[in-house]
């Protein structure tokens, strides 16, 4: 069985465990281990920009992930990272795939913090994308005005509300944002189902949840000593990059590459640099993040 | 006549202008634009570590300066960022330089600039290392017990001293800085005078005078539109990461890069990362920032 290395081409496909069945695709190959890829809120497998798989996909395998109640994945979407941390665990057993490096985006990058401290050697290099740590501040408040004015705006659907949100207002970022959405849309069959309220819900419960801390913050971090590499637009509104200041500062072993001009989307905005960075990082066995 | 592409070897010339001579070394040579190199607080030609230098030198010419008053270089080191904006542009304009690329690490970055916004066509490209913008926080408080207990402690010689201030404390951090002063030590002849007292009380009271700002702070660095390339150490106490968010977070165009576990110093101590990232920026002909 073959498959194409692009998400606009990869079939969906299913894997049942005991308790659930999780949908996901997996294309390309290389020298690397497998590249585990972790979804930012309400995002499906459709939701993965081939800019960023596919040429990542040219050095190594790249399995893009439905967490539970996700896409075509059963059960409930968790209300908690850890919960969802679990899920992608529980994957990862059922997949047979014992250590992997993993990119997490948004809400993905708290998952796999959460993975890497539940189970230190799954990973083997981390790519953290706007992201922030537990304890982290303004993660994803719907409700304030640079958000809920896109939200909010009736004359938006779906991905063109995507490209304001992930996008800064500039006239180049919305360019960018444009290209996007166009390059998602290039995939019209086996598609995700759409993520709804109850989705939303659950997910935000999560963030909220995530905000929490106990003691000093910050010093879970420490533990994870996995070469990490934080990368954040300057203008990001959903997830602010104050928060990958905290990741990088408290990490012991994370480079951080900050883009200009750029919002929640840095990777699909500058996708071409974000994958050269980013398979440079991949294919160093430094025990040293730099590369 | 010939140069040895390396700064351990690279004779110290002598440019005669109007006013002034200025001591500097150029070598290396390529395709790109020269790339002029601008010193740290008290720094010499002899401060400019082969590690960093020389790679970089394999892809265009470097040219290292010696500002007024500093090394061979005549005259009165200024108490101002802009007074050494004003000889650095005397001196490229003595060499007929009308356009390069600029390297610029701590003081020298705030030099870089001021050149920038006093004349924009000059630089192409920038690079800045380990500095702050016009109004920003804890540059160079040699009095912080961080410090003061290094600058304080008669154990340590010339060398010895800038392994503990431009290194963190940690095991591998040390291990750099002591490689670091083995390869400035490596240069044995043709050496600059070292930098004393008087070269210090001017440098800090530039660094005063450019903490300080009237109006919005940053938004003078609106104006530098050329892509810049920002790099920092997460733990670096002499210029602190949060001058670099706050460069990356008001130049229009300029990419983050941080460090872990790494001081002032972070470019000597992962200088094979430091001159792949660089040359891979400076290599690019994009308008923006990214590479």
């Amino acid at each position: 069985m073959t498959t194409t290395a692009s998400n606009t081409t990869a079939p969906t496909r299913l894997l049942r465990v005991e308790n659930a069945t999780y949908a996901y695709r997996r294309f390309g190959g290389g020298a690397g281990l497998p590249l585990l890829c972790l979804q930012h809120f309400m995002g499906t497998l459709d939701n993965w920009d081939p800019a960023v798989t596919d040429p990542l996909a040219s050095g190594r395998e790249v399995i893009l992930f439905d967490n539970a109640g996700i896409g075509k994945s059963t059960g409930e979407v968790p209300t908690t990272v850890a919960g969802m941390a679990a899920h992608a665990l529980a994957f990862l057993d059922g997949l047979g795939s014992a250590r992997c490096d993993v990119l997490g985006f948004s809400l993905g990058g708290m998952v796999a913090q959460q993975m890497a401290q539940d189970r230190p050697a799954i990973f083997r290099r981390m790519i953290l994308v706007g992201t922030a740590p537990r304890g982290g501040e303004d993660i994803m408040h719907l409700h304030k005005a640079s958000l809920a004015r896109h939200l909010a705006d009736p004359s938006l659907d779906g991905y063109a509300r995507l490209a304001k949100l992930f996008f800064t207002s500039g006239p180049s970022s919305q360019a960018a944002g444009q290209a996007f959405v166009g390059r998602l849309a290039r995939r019209k069959e086996d598609l995700d189902p759409v993520s709804g309220q109850a989705v939303a819900a659950a997910q935000i419960a999560a963030f909220r949840e995530w905000e929490q801390f106990s003691g000093e913050p910050f010093v879970d971090l420490r533990s994870i000593e996995q070469p990490a590499l934080v990368v954040h637009g300057v203008h990001d509104e959903m997830i602010p990059i104050s928060n990958s200041y905290r990741l990088v500062e408290n990490l012991p072993n994370a480079v951080l590459l900050a883009y200009p001009d750029s919002g929640h989307g840095s990777l699909f905005q500058f996708h071409e640099s974000f994958t050269r960075q980013a398979s440079a990082f991949l294919a160093s066995d430094s025990p040293f993040a730099p590369y």
